[in-house]
């Protein structure tokens, strides 16, 4: 067997870590055999909460589109577990990946229920954020909703993501068991979207290219 | 009260969204208020797989270090959740937020042991995921080391996330319980670290800047 070509390094491996106890370990297994030094690296994080990462994601959109722009993103949080399985608390250019949404993906609406079993608190409140930007260039406004419910066995049609296990307070329906125009009365996404009618009501803009119907808003 | 300005906009609102329920909903709450168009905008989204992340992270820090680098990961896994918590399918830039931590952060060693409680299979497996790149023009390369165990009440010191609550097959001690070389020869970190060093081995990196031990490795 022929030597393998040698790779000249010009610094020692840099390890990425802010962790003591994690650096300490990978001292101790690796000894002396690879020189590294570690380091961290404080980059710019999207804050977690649910208003900075639908502002961010209405930013890249709009310099994506070039144009005015509404996004939408939706959590499911339960109280027992601090408001798991909540929205994830990264953006990755436009995709925003939701833990509830997630989770439903990987363990269904039974893995939810299943979540709780350990808490008497069944207790969840249902997040809905928009975040509108004119353009490119506007700082996006964010318009957040909000119902609070309980997190019941699914009940009715299995067409809507969590809907089925969303029973808001003051019910005895789940999201999913409600006819819709009954939803849209109270539902997190239907308060958001008030917000954002009145938005649009009051900033009074003015559509050019709808042709449809070119008027004052 | 003086009248707001009147801003023009050009095209009607992109909402961006491809969900249809998503989208029917929308139409039904907002009607015909708001002018508006949908869009699905399908960006380039890192692949979930810890392997992927993980590759991700080590370009990045390569083009921010300008140097070879180091990066590592790790992610505890429950069987019963279908791999959840696992490792957060985003990286944002350096960040990568692991499900897993941010589940520990957030509920404690009591509430990881909690969200199991519904299921008999406590088995679960901790995964370390190492990627090495050579400097910012280098494919990055990955170690993977895979423990397999089970989830217990928290026993031992509780300084290093969630060794408490993990116990290898084969073991009557928790990560957490076990002397630190005892640990470190079953480790998920360990066995990733291993093929780390087997690999500086074949390739015989010779780090010119190593003044300590300049030699080949």
């Amino acid at each position: 067997m022929s030597a393998p070509a040698r790779v000249v390094v010009a610094r020692p491996v840099t390890f990425v870590t802010g962790n003591a106890k994690k650096l300490e370990e990978v001292r101790a297994i690796l000894g002396t055999s690879i020189p590294f030094q570690s380091l961290k690296l404080d980059l710019p994080e999207l804050q977690g909460e649910p208003e900075d990462i639908s502002k961010e994601k209405a930013r890249l959109a709009a310099i994506e589109v070039k144009g005015p722009i509404l996004v939408e993103d939706t959590c499911l949080c339960f109280n027992a577990l601090k408001g798991l399985p909540g929205m994830s608390v990264h953006t990755n250019l436009l995709v925003t990946k939701l833990c509830s949404k997630w989770f439903l993906q990987k363990i269904g609406h039974e893995g939810l229920n299943n979540l709780l079993m350990a808490y008497d608190d069944k207790s969840a409140y249902a997040l809905c954020a928009f975040s509108f930007a004119l353009g490119p260039d506007a700082e996006p406004i964010t318009f957040l909703g909000k119902t609070p419910g309980k997190i019941v066995p699914a009940r009715g049609p299995n067409d809507f993501g969590w809907d089925p296990v969303f029973q808001p307070d003051g019910y005895e329906q789940t999201y999913a068991e409600m006819p819709k125009e009954e939803k849209n009365k109270i539902s997190h996404r239907s308060k958001a979207l008030a917000l954002v009618k009145s938005h649009f009501a009051e900033a009074g803009y003015i559509f050019e290219a709808d042709d449809s119907r070119k008027s004052e808003l």
